[in-house]
């Protein structure tokens, strides 16, 4: 696992720095296929694309959201009437240079070789054939950019994001300048930001089978250390051990109810995770594991669990700091905590988290996963989150560095307040 | 620079996977020279180091602060009477296995051979030859501590901290287990956490030479960039550039004043640099760069610039997260800031960070290092911090990362509130 | 309004000042029905007050809930059996001195004087007929406080909390020392102090009738204002008016929806009213308005509305500050806001506060008060808060000043980390 | 005391709500003297209120800084030349109406009648006999309505705040409207706001007279709490009694030492006084004391002790609640504090605050009021602070209530950050 961490830190400040020429062929457009404004925008961008030569090629591959096949407002039908040549058939793909980057496997079989220019997306596309795509432009806001993430839970094509509005943390080009800043990635190369992803698996409890002998530790009233007679392999066997201050002297050894858990379900976040007590009145009980070591025991609203790059979103809410995205970290931001000493706190990415509803909670959390995908979590289920072999790259403006600086100054409105005149 | 950080960094893991075994010869006692009680300690932990025979050698040679060598307390004189072998002169020492760790050069003529066990440092000593000690412990509270990474301005031996009162984040080991914890560490050998520490350069403003054409810049009207017509080499010109907003469109270019800075002090913190307005009633007014970019403006009561050993000392105070050790970052963290959108904010530790106090200041700001050693920053002068070469390893309870939790849960009562009943 | 405020105020001074002697007769006991540990204590005190005599006079006339009618544990036959005296019918009471606190009208007809020292207190004989009870004495935490609070949703006979556990902020007096402390109470008077509650009423709205002339309203393009034609009057209508940067220059004037609402519930506070995204994974939109003006918009994971008295709840998890119990302030403390310069604020309790869910919010809002009692507010609905006319009296161990200071030491350990020895 | 509080609350709401008409007859101009653009203004406005006729009076009687007087740029002379009829003597001011609201005593013979229409003040004068003002105007910043503050430590005339730049918290009028605003105070009447100081009296120690037996006290063992044999009457002698823990069992009685101390200096304060470190490198050890009982003790950088029109100046910054100004409450918000339990604080504003230095402190500390007259505290003297008899009256834009909101939405840009748009 240390090793994953590590391997993505070299090769995004590698990424980071130089830039990347690559062939171009195909492009994926991502916006909100409901808003009428942003469908005229598209059109006019999948034109714009399709439309842009280099030397004797034809202009780009555009893939749209397979809802605007039958859009009136996008209009295929009037684009290939006036752009027949937009239709004719495209030879197969060449292997764009690019795809190095995703440990490549594009066999290409996927797309008929009688497609013109035009092709639609859809989920399936992006999570079962991200090779696809060489590059992913989104149109919205940083929304838009937490749905390509959620689009592509493995690799991730070069990601541009454009803001529409105002710029964000993550739309670091406004579309004002879509033309020139297309004219310069696909003639001029980019350079990528490697953003970091947590993979967060969802593990259910089982009900431990009562005559099993398998399921029974023995919890040390000396030390409070939990011993497992029997481990079995599949899943994770949460010990609630170790408990910060230990077992109190004389206190008697006990068997305690010992359960499995198995992954169910796997996510992967870009900003962060948040286990929250949901509709439920009552606060959270939460463990939270570190590298199969107990930590603490949360006592609060809820936890949120963030990356470098989530540090500007929710976490900044909770009262976390604004982190770097170069730090290789896990922000933990506990949810209006119930002790004023349980403050934000920064581990490494390299360390295994695991957050458990204990059995004795008295009610059920719920995780969100980039704010989507609410998940029931009952008692002795729990999430382990570790950095993820999939980074997400985004396209720099100008450096990661420099860019992080512009838009926490500009969306945070930072440091900004006129110079104070005082009294002389 | 990013590789000095890098490096450290790689060494700082293996060192704290792995257990050093050592021959430890010879040991240095820090503690406050003046706390009675303190003596009648340090005497004791001397004795029963140079007792300590290993095989057929005899003990360690153990160095006292040449304070105590007069001291009536310590006494000496009767020392050498009732244990007359440990006076009779020692053969000129190995070169033990752990001085490897710091890159060598031992040539022990330093020491005259004539010398019985117990020895006598001063601050000399530790600055000029660390190579003479295999070992520090330190008795005492987190100060103590502090104190020998003062002592140690260069490489830095292993250090062992001995609490006398309750146990501190840096003091992990309990006075009251003395023997059994340096026997353990003679004996069986030592797990070594390197902690980062920063290189503090304070820079001094070289008052310009009016005639001197050299000394000139340009403001551009339209970017609010500046551009030198001629930098000298020695020292680093502080050019404003590039505020933030940038400039505003039609502004005129003007010439502006430009200033040569060059180094005249050095410092190693292995917890914090802290600049702020001393005795002055108005705020600090002080300019941020990062690798010669500049960040922000603060208007605040002071800065803190923490190493992830210091998060849990001045820099929590101030509102900072907590930052496990192994995360290669420099915490920046405002005291008491003008706006409330100027966050607590991590960067790596591959950045070079210069805190300048602008001509356009109201009044000098003043830096301590470790809370030690205040240094009167005047208008143009500035201070350069970057990771060290020189980290400071301590010894391991258990592991760098169960050691930090611990010490968390001990030190902050973290989390420790009982659970609260609530209402059915 | 306001003068309620003041004169709650008035009357809480004199009162947190003397000793108020009165002759209690009867007491009610609140405690948790089901704990089987507290079914026994409710037991020992209750007999403990039946039979204190004072004077010639039998002992206290006991209200226990009556759910322990037909509880074996409380096993009331026994005791009739032991203590056959106490079961002799009771004359019918005479007005307590203390009653006068409360408004009086205390007809005392609805208690059949044919009953004994024992009765049975329901929640229906709490909110009808509270001068029933000359004093009530809690057995539990601080959530059996609240439920106390709750229970009495008007006038409040003076509450004596006795903890059980450790003393919570509310339960100042340790169950250990209860003969002492009743005797003291009965015999010598007690001090009381009127903790303020809120009385927050729901208001839902009113669809509006499409016809009707009388919904409409305008609102200026040059000013934000918004005006109404016809303004109906049962009800109020949330004018989404001046807000706070006002209108753009050359803005168009025009024609806005329009609701009413009608208030349908209403329920005491003593802690504080939380509006929050409850299951809603979206952040909350709330328009808050103080003496209908509109303060701000809040964009925050909800909002939590405190007492003084709750400013050590769930106000201080959020970043709220202490309020000692005598300052007339109403505390707003946004929870996780989306907005750095969002701080929580004191608001004076004259005012009435509105939390309006505006129709515009993407998901509706829950409201718990005191932590019970999630109701869902839609588009279109609000909370009006005030200080409420029935305030919480409890028993002061000292004062209501040293009370205050020794539940802040104790409960949150305040202050209480050791004296940090620093390096000479 | 508590009358004194209660007393200006009284008054201050009733002002706040009606507008008081007066006969405006002279009005002195406060700004910084060496500015030279203000000078200019100075010049403007003194003319306008000069030449401002009402009805068959002449205009007003203006005073400005007597520096002003020999300044070039404000032309005294020049002004003599043009505008003769404004220095003809003036005949003995009547008592204006306003005067009522400072006490009286208005003798009027320290104003010769013969001055005329243009004249001087000094900051004597302010001091002396403010109740020659029937207003005050104020050109700048905060800074200078603190100045204002300053120069009228007992009765403060109605004081009318121009900001010259952008809007402040105090300076709510802005100066390119100062002719519509003056003429509308002066023919339509003001609304005031009777804005809370707080006294603040430094009591230096006494060193004990050695062989004095009135000067001792007995702590007793058991209880902690310090017993005086002898309590000299002049100045207040600080109990470092009832400190929280109270006494250990068993702990022995002590004869401690006794000092005593005497007033020396007072200060009036608008916004707060602040206690830090000032130079020294060590954290502030001050013991709070609360009418007269012991707090807690403070280990900080410092203490702010604010009105709640100071909320929003420093002690916003340290972390303190936004306290609107009608709260009757004194802010206590801890500079970056050792224990993170030590949260911002609001006590009654009837308490009578003492905050000492300890003889055990390592370093003295160091007070400024308003930012201003730093003063240096040695071990053993303290100052206390309570609600001032002398209330800063400002004159209202719109109401008391509304002024602040507006105040702080514009100037911390409160709340607002554009909505931000979400993913659907």
């Amino acid at each position: 696992l240390a090793e994953t961490a590590v391997g993505v830190r070299e090769v995004s400040k590698k990424l980071g720095r130089t830039r990347v020429r690559s062939h171009i062929q195909s492009v994926l457009i991502v916006t909100k296929a409901r808003d009428n404004r942003l469908i005229k925008l598209t059109r006019e961008l999948a034109l714009y694309l399709m439309m842009k030569k280099r030397g004797t090629d034809r202009g780009m591959i555009v893939y749209v959201d397979a809802q605007l096949q039958t859009s009136r407002r996008f209009d295929a039908a009037g684009l290939a009437r006036e752009h027949p040549e937009l239709f004719v058939p495209f030879p197969k793909r060449r292997t764009s240079s690019s795809s190095s980057l995703h440990s490549t496997l594009s066999n290409g079989d996927s797309q008929p070789s009688s497609e013109g220019q035009l092709r639609y997306w859809t989920a399936e596309m992006c999570s079962r054939s991200p090779h696809l795509f060489d590059f992913v432009v989104t149109l919205g806001g940083d929304g838009t950019v937490l749905f390509t993430s959620w689009l592509f839970q493995r690799i991730v094509p070069p990601v541009l994001p454009f803001a529409l509005g105002s710029l964000g943390f993550l739309t670091n080009f406004d579309f004002a300048n879509h033309q020139k800043v297309m004219d310069s990635a696909i003639d001029d190369g980019i350079r990528v930001n490697l953003r970091m992803r947590f993979t967060c698996t969802v593990y259910r409890a089982i009900s431990p089978d009562k005559n099993s002998k398998a399921c029974r530790a023995i919890k040390k009233g000396a030390t409070g250390e939990i011993l497992m007679r029997n481990i079995e392999q599949d899943g994770w066997d949460a010990l609630e051990s170790g408990s910060g201050t230990g077992g109190k002297a004389g206190a008697k050894d006990k068997e305690i109810m010992c359960f499995s858990t198995r992954p169910v379900e796997c996510f992967e976040v870009l900003n962060d995770l948040v286990v929250d007590r949901g509709p439920s009145p009552y606060v959270s009980l939460l463990e939270l594991f570190g590298d199969e070591h107990h930590l603490t025991t949360v006592q609060a609203d809820g936890l949120c669990v963030a990356t470098p790059t989530g540090s500007t979103a929710y976490s900044l809410s909770a009262g976390g700091s604004l982190v770097h995205p170069e730090i290789p970290a896990i922000l933990i931001t506990p949810l209006c905590p119930h002790t004023l000493s349980f403050r934000p706190m920064l581990l490494p990415d390299t360390m295994e988290l695991r957050i458990c509803v204990p059995f004795n909670s008295r009610s059920t959390a719920w995780a969100s996963f980039d704010g989507r995908g609410r998940v029931e979590l009952k008692q002795g289920d729990h999430i382990k989150v570790t950095a993820s072999k999939y980074p997400f790259p985004t396209v720099c403006a100008e450096s990661q560095s420099r860019d992080w600086f512009t838009s926490i100054s500009r969306t945070l409105k930072w440091n900004e307040r006129e110079r104070q005149k005082s009294f002389v």
